[in-house]
């Protein structure tokens, strides 16, 4: 592209390099910033640079925190008992926002991939032993993506923690609520049936 | 959404503010400049800053400029007895990008909108009026919209110019190249046909 200015050229390129940003919505986005008022785009700046320079991860269980400890992790009103293992933040952001879990977390940091040379050394999989070793734990539930990696680090998972006292158990799997018998996949629908339950406990709450 | 960080809050409700921004992008984005180095990060504020706090606008045709002189203004390559008049920065780069044209332009800044509040007075008109009684401008083209506000601008700018000595023209209407005509509108095709012109004019260079 053909710009007529160098600040310009440079406010576009940076905005480009995000995933999913092209060069258009690039420039679409940058002179949006540049019309607004001086203060809006430095707060909007300092804002990246607070983040990216003050943020924490919790100590326990690897969430991004503004403090040494998250607010999960300091809580009574929580189950430290149960942990559940998920891949990064967002899935904390999702399982929290359902206000069905009860537990604390525990983030892996993303999950065994051979393919993109992530191995089990990669993600926080020692703490969560050392965590499960101090004898406080009853349960640990893994919430992983239903994909081959998520499948993999299940798989390495179970087979670290089997001997440590623990229930292990994994989310649900089926139909999800709302969803069409006709547009659901074959492997899912299959197994399904296969794993049906008592249909008292079927109910959405 | 249920954030664990007042940091990160913050930083995806200053992403979701710009246009076309949700509040999952804005996570999406922010989760990864939280990923890069903080070098990269601080590069990506200040450009925003720089942008804002330094650039300037062509005291003649009022595009975006490093200095108080565009590129193209300052140019003598370019033909300043012609003036191309555009709604705004972005269609300056889109007629540079085609290497059609060695004039110089007109940034208006806006279209007449009398719905959005948008009158004569708001837009850069006046200083038109006054590059073209310098004498110098032979041929005035309007490369605006073809859009309901982009018509009522070009009426309102061919009575203030008519009474000055230049050729006033407008861009070419018609089917785009590689257009089918199965798929044209009414209107364009139907224009395309009234206001046909001779074949050797039409051929792509």
């Amino acid at each position: 592209m053909n710009f007529s200015s160098k600040l310009l050229e440079n406010a576009v390129y940076e905005f480009s390099r995000l995933p999913g940003v092209g060069q258009k919505t690039a420039l679409r986005l940058v002179l949006h910033l540049l019309k607004q008022d001086t203060g809006d785009v430095q707060r909007f700046s300092s804002a990246m640079v607070k983040l990216r320079t003050e943020i924490q991860h919790c100590g326990t269980c690897h969430n991004i925190s503004d403090s040494a400890v998250c607010e999960i992790c300091a809580s009574h009103k929580r189950d430290h008992g149960l942990i559940c293992v998920v891949e990064d933040t967002r899935d904390v952001m999702a399982i929290e926002n359902t206000n069905q879990y009860n537990g604390v977390y525990h983030v892996l940091g993303g999950l065994i991939s051979p393919m993109d040379g992530v191995g089990p050394a990669d993600l926080a999989i020692d703490s969560l032993v050392e965590r499960i070793k101090t004898g406080e734990v009853n349960e640990v539930v893994f919430a992983l993506s239903a994909t081959m990696e998520g499948d993999t680090t299940i798989f390495y998972l179970h087979k670290r923690l089997k001997d440590a006292v623990v229930i292990i158990s994994t989310i649900a799997r089926g139909i999800a609520f709302g969803g069409e018998l006709e547009y659901v996949d074959e492997i899912t629908l299959g197994r399904s049936i296969a794993t049906r339950v008592p249909y008292e406990n079927s109910l959405s709450r």
